[in-house]
């Protein structure tokens, strides 16, 4: 398969040049003004060409909770997000698409599901999430969600965990067993080594999780200090920081990808800057549980990378990825009254593209367009009424809010979005699915976990 | 006219109710389940019914410059925004049906427009802008941006003002006139006495301009304390803070809506309480120029009136309501660690709705669903994808990133949408005007304003 984009702005060195761009199969083989056809031809004119951005951290199951949870911090957002009835594998499938769906709506082409699994049934999660991704074609990350501890002990001053070794073991299988199955990244599938976080979990299972990763060349992730009450956590736990923790454990390193890290002091910046690790910035999952700003002006600074997720749909509650970028870009500006350190539009595009791909190892492979790079790229309308006037295409893509913006989308090649359409899903019958399962229009407003709650506010200093 | 909305999801006080809503000329008359049909009917299954939104600030003739100007801080960023040439009336008029369409299709149905006016045109731009307005259908209040003294005297230590009499004089005929010329409630049309901020104004003009706000029972607008150069300054000029000044002058008051009040002590919060004045939020632009986050859950506590903008274009970048209130109500949660006190989508609601109506005076009059109530309201589809699964379909209006959502609105019983179109303009020629007086793409990255820049380096205690 080979096809030709005419005539599309492309962002280079030297700024917008209006440019061919061809594609042969996955890869991009030529670039420059008026390449000889060759196979199909997509009209660029009026619109502009940008690397896909990779949405690095979501929960495709929390789709079905979006817009329930009351404003709760973490803590006592965790136990209402585990309290409704249990999904069926099909509601997996489902919230798989849908997240998805609006990825790559919204400029995505590479999504990294930390995939929360259905106790007793967490194969059947993982084989319709892949099942999903597949038919959708977009590339993805599956990242089982996985712990061998309980909720209640995330929380500080809460008693010990109990001894878990039978259920690190069933954790282990069951991930090998999910890689053997599901792991391919040529066809776009990609399983990733991915403990829930510290606060769940023990050091076998985290070191063990290691070994997988290396014997299996996978990409590492998992949450990392997104609230104040884990960092009081891993200083019981540990006697030490988290991140001096999760580098003694050898979880470090430059495929390791790390969810909001809000409550980092200088030494663990240093930490993440000297082992190469990536930072997956959620700020509007960290404003909604009041988990605070994390410090991303200060990790650019430090030479820590940094790219974009939007979080699962139950904190956020809504899976568009220049929402996450503006948000996380603007957002910073008054953490430091010095405006020359503030990321511009242009730096945030890199973060979201280049930045997110570098997470997961595939910098060589994909995030900008050049030679030999992936086709996985996306191509926006300049004359959506939401990017006009034109000024700085790139300025008004991060800094406004983009509506039917995105024109088409291919991954390894395939395009599966075209004039603003998913190709690969009926959206209509995923529409018809969703409120099939869906439940009575209702309000909630009230937190159902008294006796977490009122721990929670004791040991947080809160009024009582 | 008369018509009746059928079977629509309202909000009561008793939670989700499916009601029919009829409307005689532009007035609710009606509620209830299964009421007998009056002209012609509406299906409201699978919708919800809300009342409009107010984007209580915005300056419509931003638009022409949104995604162009970098990372600044107010100050710089406003010599930034009087650099380019002069815009066109022309250009005025597509400015405004530009704002006014996207914030009719983000649940707006009543703008705040702080009109920036075309030095020598000032007349042009307001009969611009008012033609704009009429022809769409909102409900507009046009505030002409109005000021007697120059842009270098709004920094601090940067020497006094020049004396403006004659100046001051000739603002105060323009607002006359344009009032005599234009103000008309019934139809829609409401002028404002809006200074554009003590920062650039005389005592004379402010306490005139409440004058004529009194002779012609109009609302008053203004820019307060958006920044922490404007907090040193007011000091610097008045010998106390801005809004015990603001109050001397007796510009405060229940008619009275302040857009940003970033930098508001404990005592001028007692004083906006006080006084019945309403705080209009700006979480977007405060963020972008990082002039910092508004107290807002303060100023809730203390009984002070708050509700929603968009701010202009430039520094932005979008009219989008929904995207304001959303940023807007949880940006909070990270500056009070008991979330007993955080903002909820319902809360939120209520304010962008009935908290806008209050700052107009308009509270009788708009802002709930209710017998008696102006036919101001908009019918969001619950099947657009994202606004499913539906759960709380409030809380995943506010908490989510509605795309395609605004089915329908109404202002004064007219419907100006329907079936997602805007039925008053043309959007495909408004979009081709738009991209005709467009410049080529251009990467902006760089501030213009050299020596300016040196002297706010300086005052604000940054590395020179």
């Amino acid at each position: 398969m080979v096809f030709t984009i005419q005539n599309a702005l492309v962002l280079t060195d030297q700024g917008y040049k209006t440019l061919d761009v061809q594609v042969e199969a996955d890869r991009i083989t030529a670039i420059g003004v008026n390449l000889p056809i060759a196979g199909d031809t997509i009209d660029g004119q009026n619109k502009l060409l940008l690397p896909g951005f990779v949405n690095a951290h979501t929960h495709s199951p929390e789709f079905w909770q979006r817009g329930r949870i009351p404003p709760l911090p973490l803590e006592l957002w965790l136990f209402e997000l585990y309290s409704p009835k249990l999904l069926q594998s099909e509601q997996i499938y489902l919230s798989a698409l849908g997240t998805a769906v609006e990825t790559l709506l919204s400029g995505g082409t590479t999504i990294v599901d930390h995939l929360l699994l259905l106790p007793g049934r967490e194969r059947e999660t993982i084989d319709a999430a892949v099942r999903a991704y597949q038919q959708v074609g977009i590339r993805a990350f599956v990242a089982p969600l996985v712990h061998d501890q309980s909720l209640p002990t995330s929380l500080p001053s809460n008693g010990t965990a109990p001894d878990p070794q039978r259920q690190t073991k069933a954790v282990l299988d069951l991930l090998e067993e999910a890689i053997l199955m599901h792991h391919c990244p040529d066809r776009g599938i990609n399983l990733v080594i991915s403990p829930t976080g510290l606060q769940l979990c023990s050091d076998v299972l985290v070191q063990k999780g290691v070994e997988l990763s290396e014997r299996y060349q996978l990409c590492r992730h998992t949450h990392l200090l997104e609230t104040r009450a884990q960092q009081i956590l891993a200083q019981e736990k540990y006697g030490c920081s988290a991140v001096e923790h999760l580098k003694r454990l050898e979880f470090l390193g430059p495929h390791t990808s790390l969810a909001h890290c809000v409550w980092l002091d200088d030494a663990e910046i240093d930490i993440l800057a000297a082992t190469g690790a990536t930072v997956v910035h959620n700020p509007l999952s960290n404003l909604r549980l009041g988990s605070g700003i994390a410090p991303i002006l200060k990790f650019r600074q430090a030479g820590v990378n940094v790219c974009f997720g939007c979080d699962g749909s139950a904190s956020n509650d809504a899976q568009d990825v220049l929402e996450a970028i503006k948000i996380g870009t603007i957002l910073h500006n008054i953490t430091d009254s010095d405006y020359r350190h503030w990321i511009t539009p242009h730096e945030a595009v890199q973060m979201a593209s280049i930045g997110g791909a570098k997470g997961l190892g595939l910098e060589q492979q994909m995030g900008c367009i050049a030679i030999g790079q992936k086709a996985d790229f996306v191509l926006y309308d300049l004359t959506s009424l939401s990017l006009l006037p034109q000024t700085d295409p790139v300025g008004l893509l991060v800094l406004g809010r983009p509506t039917q913006a995105v024109d088409s989308v291919w991954v390894n090649g395939q395009r599966i979005v075209a004039d603003g359409k998913i190709q690969t899903v009926d959206v209509t019958m995923l529409k018809q699915e969703l409120l099939r399962y869906s439940q009575p229009p209702q309000q909630y407003s009230t937190t159902s976990v008294v006796d977490v709650e009122q721990h929670y506010r004791s040991v947080m200093g809160l009024s009582t």
